[in-house]
């Protein structure tokens, strides 16, 4: 009996002009993300400051008062950009550290997530945009997130040295180089260069384990002469 | 004769109230250069955008007029800083490719110039701002100039691969992969965090030559399935 009443609530349902509620919150969070993704392309490509909130309406055929309607300001596009890239990213690195296993094998993981993160639009609006154009309360918050995935790598790095899988260095400036080339990916990388994420990922990651030498072969690395700086040493 | 004639000449100029044309366009020079050097700093606290000539003379205990006696505009203010960082690069390059050797040792020696130059002022403006803010004819230039950079990088890891002291890879994959790691530099490093541009560019430099791996032991590097990018491999 239940049963028959529910099925012809469910039609009436469907009878209606109205979309169900749920139905209506998930359209207007598939709008918003629209919105998100269309304005971080365009910051991507022209910048923030030189991306209005005309020029998104325009690249999504609404109007401005539609905007408003998913958004409150161009800075508040940008803080969620921002924040959903570096959240995806702790995401990732919780996951990896609650597999567990080696510290390498939890670096690499977590120096994919990184790198293939950073070639989406979310990402490299935080590599080529930001915390820097927001007012002082939304940058602290995105610093905290970007702090904390620089603990871990440091953290994943210290392991590594301990568990005697890294070379004994030290762990932030290792941090440091390993984040930066990877975020560098999202300076430079485009859909069209030929070269898929994980193609391009592969190669970096590769290339900061095992280093650009052939052999572990001595070379001198270490200071030029002072004054010297604009010649070989 | 002639030697009396000079002498007097000479203390008549110095008994004037204007000093030489010389010293005059060497101060004026010296004037400039401490504008721009100013602007670079307040530019890469604060962000370009964020910064105004107002601040830049502020800064410098003069008024905004007397700043447009050295520069334009912040746009030229922007070029110029840029453009010094990058055509110190060049120079550095130039000259340690007219000095020879072994491309391994002539790569080294051009990171180092590249990771000493971002610590700089003038070199953190080239990551931390970059030419996006500037008007299309004077962002080509800069780009120009960016693209040489990254040719010679490609080029020397090109040589190192056929001389056999780097490994296989894809030149432009490490090109990017090293000048990354080395600009990130200048979005992260201060005076003040208790290292030296020289053992900031040491450490780097040695863990981009010999990766972070302890030994050159197989590792997998390869994709993780589709669909678990943020989950460990």
């Amino acid at each position: 009996m239940s049963r028959t009443r529910s099925t012809t609530a469910a039609k009436r349902v469907a009878a209606s002009p109205w979309e169900p509620a749920v139905a209506r919150a998930r359209q207007r969070e598939a709008k918003r993300q629209a919105v998100l993704q269309t304005a971080a392309r365009l910051f991507n490509e022209r910048g923030f400051h030189a991306t209005s909130l005309d020029d998104i309406a325009e690249c999504l055929h609404v109007t401005k008062p539609t905007l408003y309607y998913y958004v409150k300001s161009k800075d508040e596009i940008l803080l969620e950009c921002v924040r959903s890239a570096l959240v995806m990213m702790h995401e990732g690195i919780d996951a990896v550290r609650r597999d567990g296993g080696r510290a390498l094998d939890q670096l690499i993981a977590c120096m994919r997530i990184y790198a293939g993160i950073v070639t989406e639009e979310f990402g490299k609006c935080v590599i080529r945009i930001g915390e820097d154009p927001l007012p002082a309360p939304l940058k602290k918050e995105l610093r905290q997130l970007k702090g904390g995935i620089d603990r871990e790598f440091r953290r994943l790095i210290a392991e590594g040295i301990a568990e005697g899988s890294l070379v004994p260095c030290d762990p932030k400036m290792a941090a440091f180089t390993l984040a930066g080339a990877l975020s560098w990916i999202g300076r430079w990388y485009r859909d069209d260069g030929g070269l898929t994420p994980e193609q391009v990922t592969d190669q970096a990651v590769e290339l900061l384990l095992g280093g650009i030498l052939a052999r572990k072969e001595p070379v001198r690395v270490r200071a030029v002469p002072s004054g010297t700086r604009a010649r070989k040493s």
